[in-house]
């Protein structure tokens, strides 16, 4: 199955190619970058020299039409709508791994990103999230991969809200992410200078746009309106996403937390890249970066029953283009784990 | 007037010796080290070269009387009490950066760290953080030093417990400390290759030694048990802790950001190391390293009320060695700020 | 092909089993680890867990009899050697990642690691370099693979000692190295809070165990004694290796960069893993950190002809495990790139 | 004293107020930034609140004429010139931290660095490396600072070409420096995500504006011209410079390590900031961080005689802004080492 990667010189652009090169099913055909376009893409980035002989094109999609079965879009917000339904209007199935068709509310849409560039197929994607709608991405022509925060947040939080097990609101977030999810854009607030040995919050409360993606996705799991106080951090690290999740069980009943072990347990039993921990190990980073991996653990504080979900995983895989390339797995009839066999590299 | 530090070659050790070399009132003359006894601090630590010629001596308190007119004590707890009843003992002022005299409860204490080595002198130290407890700082002779979480914890949060402007339970803690947390001692789990790049939690819940501490001097401010549950987890950066508390206005009335930032602005206006920072910034750890400040920001999730504390500190100092030094002025009648006036080293 | 890691829990070791676990013609069927054993893998590496069952072995080179069709040998050097012996004896064909086999003067073993342990065998193993030695490793019972450092040197070295371009005398190297090279042991040296920020040249000189076995490749190639004079570093970075090399083009003619280039090109215009770098790039380590690749590139100070040649590769892949399952599918007969064929992991 | 830094929005620059803001005789009066103008110091630099209330100024050397007694420039190159003229015309001491006074020849300036916007001006600084031109320092009204590699290079080497003890000619240095180097300007080369666990080489061979600079300097102590083949390598840290120099020595005589070490060792005898490290140690960036000291130690291998001299500094300190503060305050009459008394920040 021949595949394009639309913007491709960016972190998940790049991460993507990575994957596909090793994927059994998908042969990468063309790839995509407005600044890069005439360059090789051994010259732009000396790690894929002797690995592939690719050229840069411009971020056309019409050129892509008849070339190329399946489409991975990752060109930021606004700028992908446009890409994705001119790929959608010329039947190339696509995974699109920007924010533009994560939302179902236009309002909310509107209110955090501005107006809708592709306003008819707004609504029309579904939520790449494979543990959650495994079913409907089988039959999706347009995923929309979900972001890196919130594949951190809903996977320990959505069984419980599912099982009515947590309250609704009151659920507070601290997650710490790696400096790639802020892209490669020169910004001097990312410069390893300015990272090194730092850590700080961002975008504190009910500020960052993925909240609203989160408590949507929430919410259709609880069947009522969620809350999520977010708390994101930038980490000195280059990949990675390590996230708490405290919650609260529903009606101050104590659920303990081997009781809430064996939810996640259940939940996930049949998963291949979420990993419930043993009692007493957390989730790390090392043990996740650079594979499809999402860790979990739950603890209690028992006096008061508050539950402390933990998760960890690799931003750029699991919190995008590995995520991005599971769905394309399902779309495309592929076995769900192509392609993304490869453990963490450690150390 | 003359010092010792007694346990002089781990890391707040070392920070201490780095104080005082620059401190005006304070001359170094003896320091302590079982490992390092005969050696030079210069052969065992190149960096202090040509700044010191003191020599390691073993760990004998009563070879220090008559030498020094004060004592540090940074030993493991159960090594230090012992070493500090002897100074004591012997009328020497002593600052003890160890767990040992910080609980006021014998049971707890016997609980989280076992049989208390110096019995008679439970209980009778200053808890040494100088914002809270500066008047009883000033005739102490035995101050107990704050562990570094609960300083981070405790500044933002005391405030607002004080005031009675927030529930005393379910006050949730997110703090994420740098590796010279777990001292120089040889462990594998520490190893470079280990932390770098890594992110992990430990000691989930209510299992870090250190929240009976701040639950202490919280329950203090408060004038009532105050529950708090610790999440902390192991950043790669050598110094450094950034602290969330998640707090829940009192009676469910919306206290506001803004309100909240006066509470802390009007608490800390007249701190010389406390810095509430403006409308939007966050704390950051670049920001304090080598400093002793502790920067202070304070965020809400309007629709829930939820209050969002914020704080960094650099462990080593603001967190140990500087916060003793902070001490060790006030019990000797100087300035409160000798020898710490660096502000951090940027980048 | 089923295969056994014995040493399987060093930083090597686990390297191993990362890149079997992915390789299409090797089933890892035993790991060992003396501090390991009784252990699954996952619960010692909780990268592991889900993508393998296995349960570490002690070090017991008979047990392997008769399941294993092939091993790698992974431990320290002199604890080694007993276990190859033990392995060939039974038949089994052998990759040994240790020092005990690299060198063929007995004398200079002795003189840098001490007696050997397993005389008889001193010399039989064929030198684990590929782009040197393929032909005799594809006959090799055998294999001693090579040090991070010599592959490092003698790749950018060797084509200009063969062609007699360089003076086999005054060449001097100065070479960084990431912590994992220093393995896992557990040495207050090599914490985190020591090694961030932090670098540093050892063993400066003639010092460094790595230089006989490179004086031993380089003769060979030069067909004349040939002096190294070595300045190791540590790097504060989990893996990888970047070398400088200065050689005196040979009777004071004048090679160019131009020429070098072309030289090194030729040499390995063939080659898999080793990719020249076209003019004006340099090596780094972020474009070869996980994969099998040597970068290399050669500049000159024009004014005296000095060449100055430039490689960087992952200690531990091309520098120890890859280089090992390279040798091991010619040992095996299969293509020499099985298993290898991952891109590094940009960023 | 009344001082001004000039380019205070800068690394170097803000350095310089970290170091003033410590000392005993200057006074902080003006700090001056295009970008910032306007901006409180502690907005633009948390780390700097609570510790100055100073506000950018625009870059304007007549609105300090009357106010500043001393001025530190630290502009880019091209940019300082017209800047420190007319300080100078003012009649204001300055110590200039780019490279438009460094050179003394005007070809070789243009050659590296295009038209010297100040050629009345050219050739009438100092260079001020304090260790070897104290007495004319002690004199000036104009320094140019010496960039950090030039120092790390030259403090351990011209000893040697003063005695007549190496070569002049064939003198290879390998260099590797933190990302600081670079400055704070945005560039995508030097994104935390491009640089953490990277290590590569630039500029290679004659190719750095600094080597005419240091080979200026070598030749003035050499009494001969000097050719230094250079690689400079970009670390992933934030600061330090690291350098490795080999040398032959002259007439291939042997001079053996310990007699090199005593020629440093007499060097630098008096020496507040160079340290001259014991027989097998060796420098570490750690050892010096934050500090003014500059570490030097020597090897040799004993068999062809080569010198191995290495180097640790700091560039932000003994490599920029402490060193321009010690020449100020020889400028100024002052103990060369007020303000500059800190040892490193470890760990």
């Amino acid at each position: 199955m021949r595949v394009a990667v639309v913007g491709a010189s960016g972190y998940t652009g790049l991460q993507l190619v990575q994957i596909i090169l090793r994927h059994p099913h998908f042969e990468l055909v063309a790839v995509t970058s407005e600044q890069r376009a005439g360059t090789s893409m051994g010259d732009a980035f000396p790690s894929l020299r002797g690995a592939t002989d690719l050229v840069f094109e411009a971020n056309d999609p019409d050129a892509l039409v008849g070339r190329v079965d399946f489409a991975f879009t990752a060109l930021p917000h606004a700028a992908s709508a446009p890409t994705v339904a001119a790929l959608r209007k010329a039947g190339i199935p696509t995974a699109d791994l920007s924010a533009d068709f994560r939302l179902r509310d236009s309002d909310v849409y509107t209110r955090w990103y501005g107006a809708h560039p592709a306003p008819e197929l707004f609504g029309s994607a579904v939520y790449g999230l494979p543990e959650v709608h495994r079913a409907a991405l089988r039959d999706a022509a347009l995923t929309a991969v979900p972001g890196c925060y919130p594949t951190s947040v809903l996977l320990p939080l959505l069984p419980f809200l599912r099982a009515g097990l947590v309250e609704p609101s009151g659920i507070l977030v601290d997650s710490k992410s790696g400096v790639s999810g802020a892209g490669r854009s020169a910004n001097s607030k990312f410069l390893f200078a300015e990272r090194d040995g730092n850590c700080e919050a961002y975008k504190v409360g009910y500020a960052h746009r993925h909240v609203p993606e989160m408590e949507q996705e929430a919410a259709a799991a609880a069947g009522q309106a969620v809350q999520i106080t977010f708390v994101p951090y930038l980490l000195p690290t280059s990949r990675g996403i390590a996230t708490t999740v405290f919650a609260r069980p529903k009606g101050g009943a104590a659920l303990g937390a081997a009781a809430a072990r064996a939810v996640l347990a259940e939940a996930y039993a049949d998963e291949r890249f979420v990993r419930v921990l043993p009692e007493g190990e957390t989730p790390s980073l090392a043990a996740v970066r650079g594979s499809n991996f999402c860790d979990l653990a739950v603890f209690a504080d028992e006096r008061s029953g508050t539950l402390i979900l933990l998760a960890s995983l690799d931003n750029l895989v699991k919190g995008a283009s590995g995520q991005a390339v599971q769905c394309a797995n399902l779309m495309c009839g592929f076995d769900e784990a192509a392609g993304l066999g490869e453990v963490a590299a450690v150390p």
